[in-house]
């Protein structure tokens, strides 16, 4: 017996199509949809993954620009940068890539970000207004999961979920999420004792650590679902995620990486890009 | 058998003891500590809350004006009356009570307290500056919780702590601090499912529902702690927690209500304006 693949191939298609056809009404307004990835980095896989945002911007019609700062700014740059891209009309998303220079705090950087144009859900605010049930964008990573639950028709009212994983771009915003869909939630993470026994209870497992494998047969029942975030390069240049392969001899459903939630991720990003300048060109802005 | 109880009254008055030195220190030097409450309500209960509030702070030597805006106040009034508060140099605490007017969300009315004035937590940024691990205010009352673990001695790493209540002001920022302290952390709330095979599991639970005895022996395994965070009032004009009483012939440990959560959280508000006084007379300001 083996698990069905949820894919988010096809969401992200349907996502993107409908992204599209939005950008492509504000273009013809006159306000062409603009997102800016603040990078300040040298790392290879970083360029790698920001070149491969602004390819899928392209595609949708959504202008995308990278601003480098090189992987010497300084912690006042990045903030100088964010805030004027937040004040700047043209622009109607910011995201600030990770890895950041030594010293500088991803979490308190990212509070320069307007929240309005705060696309990836990196300012602690955002992550405030989430947990607080008011209007915010979430990271992408944490709403993809819960959008290709959704797509698959995964029950979550009532479900137990368990997120290993306790991160502010994945674990915690994505527990918030699912307690707003009435499951009831579980944060594990590197100092839960007896993980496998913990999540081996839960009917759908989320695994968002990034160790390659963390996640084998032993840590979940039978027939459960099983979520993989982990995006871990290997050797030969591909990616394994966190969820062990065998799993899926045991779930009831697993997600495949790649093609999985990391599609789908992409696909939010410039979903949010396009709501983002929706709601700046109507002249409402978020708080 | 029967459950230690643990009491928060030493704590609470050791807590006031402290708070009282840094007070007439502060005073000494021409800034008495100024804690203001906002109400828009004619509710009876809260007007005796507040006035307990009152007294403490007027004990510890902390200046505490109540702002009535009365039961029909419009929610830009209230948002106006917090942002003339956290513009104030002679105010450090600011406390928005509720209930509030039909139709004001207190999240979002509460946006309006500066971060570095706002001693309960309130404001969703001070949320999500908690849950990402940044400086910030907790509500007093989840990080009562926290604080009277601590003071008995109770080990919450790698222990299993089930939250019942999903509230913005308890379960959900109880549910960060105790991650932040490496505890596995279960939120349950109304619509999870059976909720006793839920909580029995764990080596903590912290009921923080508002419903009278919700908390049976039942949902409790043998030798666990038990914080009750609930104040339901009773029709003898005392006070009833979410905890059943049977439960302390089960559990290991167990906190009183009254005398327990309740009495640190009045000492910790206190604290908290005596540390915002601190912070904003050196000159600094938190985000």
């Amino acid at each position: 017996m083996s698990a069905i693949m949820l894919s988010g191939r096809e969401l992200a298609a349907e996502i993107r199509t409908e992204t599209a056809a939005r950008a492509a009404a504000l273009a013809e307004g006159g306000t062409p949809p603009k997102l800016v990835v603040v990078v300040a980095t040298a790392d290879e896989s970083t360029a790698w993954y920001v070149r491969s945002i602004a390819g899928a911007a392209g595609k949708t019609g959504i202008v995308c620009d990278i601003a480098d700062l090189g992987p010497d700014a300084a912690a006042e740059d990045i903030r100088g940068t964010l805030t004027s891209l937040s004040a700047d009309p043209t622009v109607h998303g910011v995201i600030l890539q990770t890895p950041l220079p030594p010293g500088v705090r991803q979490e308190e950087a990212a509070g320069a970000i307007a929240s309005g144009k705060d696309v990836d859900g990196a300012n602690p605010l955002s992550l405030g207004r989430l947990a607080a049930g008011l209007p915010a964008f979430a990271p992408a990573t944490a709403e993809a999961v819960v959008t290709l639950l959704d797509h698959h028709g995964v029950e979550l009212r009532g479900r137990h979920v368990a997120v290993v994983g306790r991160s502010t771009v994945v674990g915690k915003p994505v527990a918030h999420l699912l307690l707003d869909r009435d499951a009831t939630v579980t944060v594990c993470h590197s100092r839960t004792r007896d993980l496998a026994a913990v999540t081996s209870t839960a009917d759908v497992v989320v695994a968002a650590v990034g160790r390659t494998g963390l996640i084998t047969p032993d840590h979940v029942r039978r027939e459960a679902v099983v979520v993989d975030v982990g995006t871990n390069p290997t050797a030969d240049g591909g990616l394994a995620g966190d969820v062990d392969p065998a799993v899926a001899e045991k779930a009831g459903a697993l997600t495949p990486v790649p093609g999985g939630v990391g599609a789908v991720t992409t696909a939010l990003l410039l979903r949010h890009t396009v709501r983002a300048a929706d709601v700046l060109t109507a002249g409402h802005q978020m708080p």
